[in-house]
């Protein structure tokens, strides 16, 4: 039994209790639960400040890391087991101009920004952190269109949709910029670069999906037969690992492929189990992200650290990043085909303002990459994309549960 | 995004697969679908042996394992919550004698034994070896007795508490023998270690089931007038992780202490939510357990080195080992008192035969114990050790089931 389970243990039970009282807090001011949930992580990660050293395991705990990677996992599938794959399509090309326009507007405006405001910096620099605002952070709009049961409206399928084509732009984004930052002279080789890395990434959503629809069905009805117990979770969740794992092989993060599995999956599926299950595969994932989903919000909370705030650098860079962040992303809402007059594009920007890990590995990354011997980012502006990455994720949560709120109003109506 | 959780999500796809097999390949064979987990965890941990050295890092990686851990801790604390306080305290007397019986008979029976077919070992090993056949792996038991629907039977019951006092039991034993051994002067303070060690552990049952039981349903009040989603479920696996946590930090196995926090709760815990949730802990616990559970079993099969059968000295001392360990566990018997002539005394004494990880705990120690720079145990023994270990786990589940149905048939003639 070795020391680090017993400390997991110990940290589960704070989490969970901090997740919940987290959670109370933010509605008694009438916010979203899952900003309660990243704020009480930002506490958490944050008491090291106040003299308590002893939280400090909490932020670097691999264990508990790898406990939040399996909640965002699990939120993704959710959310992709409520969406279908023809739904899905049918907001595609919505979709696809939202995160082409995501990628390319938040990158030029980011980049215009931080030459006008900080002409001292290298260009190198004003590109990099241009690139840290493309790529958007869904979890945290997938669990607000969760809660509060808006996975299955238009906005919320633009929103999925587009966060799926996304991940794939930014894979290329990140290679690119790593590419022309490692050597200059090479990119010639670019155009190459981004067909293989496209087609990698495409290539397994949609052949992964096609076989899935095409077998998944013959495939659980011959499990069904097998009258084992646990079988329709343990199946489902297979297949979600699976493709999880299958998705980060072809370059793209877990939970795009986590989505694509649940996308495979319908409510005939849970049917071909019903007189051996004791609900559908819905409310069998409850209890799982119960436990997990807030432990991955809390967990990103955790990776705040306040200290970026120390440095007047810092958050002057990061106001202006979040602005170009924010403004980029709301021409997002000119991708919309307006094919439906009920689907209120401002919904889909405000979906897509999110930053989140993305921004965060990009920041990391960022440290590491070095231009003539020194780091490509002083701390100062490491810190500066954290601050960008709190602004954009902390204000995304009450802005789009009260656009939905308001749609939903006037949908009724 | 570590390497590692791209790995584990592989794992995760294969283990499920994995343990799902074994289970249809048991039930053809008419065995317990746990011994099929089992089976399959020893395939994939050996693979290696075969020359798929990839499957090595199955064994070693240190993510499965805590998922494994919060099986079993799952697994106990759903047997707990069948389970309730004054049901256990009525099979107490005999509970607390199947214990005291099942480590003293499993010790003098393996140090005797081992003294007599080999008689060239030192008095230190023997001792050791005898020590190693104490505790009761509870795992495989609750398994067994859950699957079948008998956690309320009596001797279900009478196992399970058996199985709390064994893990104190073990815990002095292990204390005693490491400080025998390593220091054979400073033996006085013996005494005084197994009174401050005893009280430790008791007191934090009692302390901690006296105050679970009086305060926690005013805590499930007050928890299910805030109305937030999941609350039944967060505040229940909170209580769990945190007993777990205190068990260990007593110096008791986490596993006491989740059974101990299920224990606490009762039906009526669920009740008081039922306005707002989905089922009853029972049915959200499920779930969970379905994925966690198999994990632990697969887990604990990977961890038997099939190496150990390779050496002729390992296979003698382990099945001199192993029938000790049976025959000593059958005492248990005589440990039942036959208030209730309904109580199947062999079915009790049968769900002591598990020896697992604590075997294998007390064998990786005599790995590093050292007696005059030699170490303890050379590496045919603590095969010797594996061997017995595989041998008493492997054996119960389809004992144990066969009898458990027996018994069945005849309670309900």
């Amino acid at each position: 039994m070795p020391h680090s389970f017993t400390q997991l243990l110990f940290e589960l039970s704070l989490i969970l209790t901090a997740a919940k009282l987290g959670g109370l807090a933010a509605r008694k001011v009438r916010l979203p639960v899952v900003l309660g949930e990243l704020f009480a992580g930002i506490v958490l990660g944050n008491m090291a400040l106040l003299g308590f050293g002893f939280f400090e395991a909490l932020r670097t705990d691999p264990s508990l890391a790898t406990l939040a990677e399996l909640g965002v996992i699990l939120l993704m599938f959710e959310v992709g087991v409520e969406s279908t794959v023809p739904k899905l399509l049918a907001v595609g090309r919505s979709a696809l101009m939202v995160a082409i326009i995501g990628v390319i507007a938040p990158f030029l405006l980011g980049f215009a920004m931080v030459r006008i405001f900080f002409p001292y910096l290298s260009l190198w620099v004003d590109v990099f952190l241009g690139a840290t605002l493309c790529a958007t952070s869904v979890g945290i709009s997938a669990r607000v269109l969760k809660d509060l049961g808006k996975v299955q409206t238009q906005e919320g399928r633009t929103i999925l949709a587009a966060a799926v084509v996304d991940d794939v732009l930014g894979l290329i984004v990140l290679a690119v910029v790593a590419a022309i930052i490692s050597s200059p002279q090479a990119s010639t080789d670019i155009g190459i670069k981004i067909v293989v890395i496209s087609a990698k990434a495409f290539g397994f959503l949609v052949v992964g999906i096609i076989l899935g629809v095409t077998f998944s069905k013959k495939l659980y009805r011959w499990a069904a037969r097998l009258e084992l117990s646990g079988m329709l979770l343990t199946l489902s969740l297979t297949l979600c690992f699976a493709f999880a794992y299958l998705s980060r092989r072809f370059g793209l993060a877990p939970l795009v492929g986590a989505f694509a599995a649940g996308l495979i999956l319908e409510p005939e599926h849970s049917l071909i189990f019903k007189s051996q299950e004791r609900g559908r595969l819905e409310h069998l994932l409850l209890p799982l992200s119960t436990l997990f989903v807030p432990i991955f919000f809390l967990h990103m909370g955790m990776q705040v650290d306040l200290r970026a705030l120390f440095s007047a650098m810092a958050i002057v860079v990061g106001l202006v990043l979040a602005a170009a962040a924010v403004v980029g992303k709301m021409a997002c809402a000119g991708g919309v085909f307006s094919g439906n007059e009920r689907l209120d594009r401002w919904t889909v920007a405000l979906g897509m303002v999110p930053r989140g890990e993305v921004g965060l590995i990009f920041a990391g990354l960022g440290n590491q990459l070095r231009v003539n011997g020194q780091p490509l980012l002083d701390p100062a502006l490491y810190a500066a994309i954290i601050v960008m990455v709190f602004i954009t994720t902390a204000m995304t949560p009450p802005l789009l549960s009260h656009r939905l709120s308001r749609s939903m109003i006037s949908n009724s109506q």
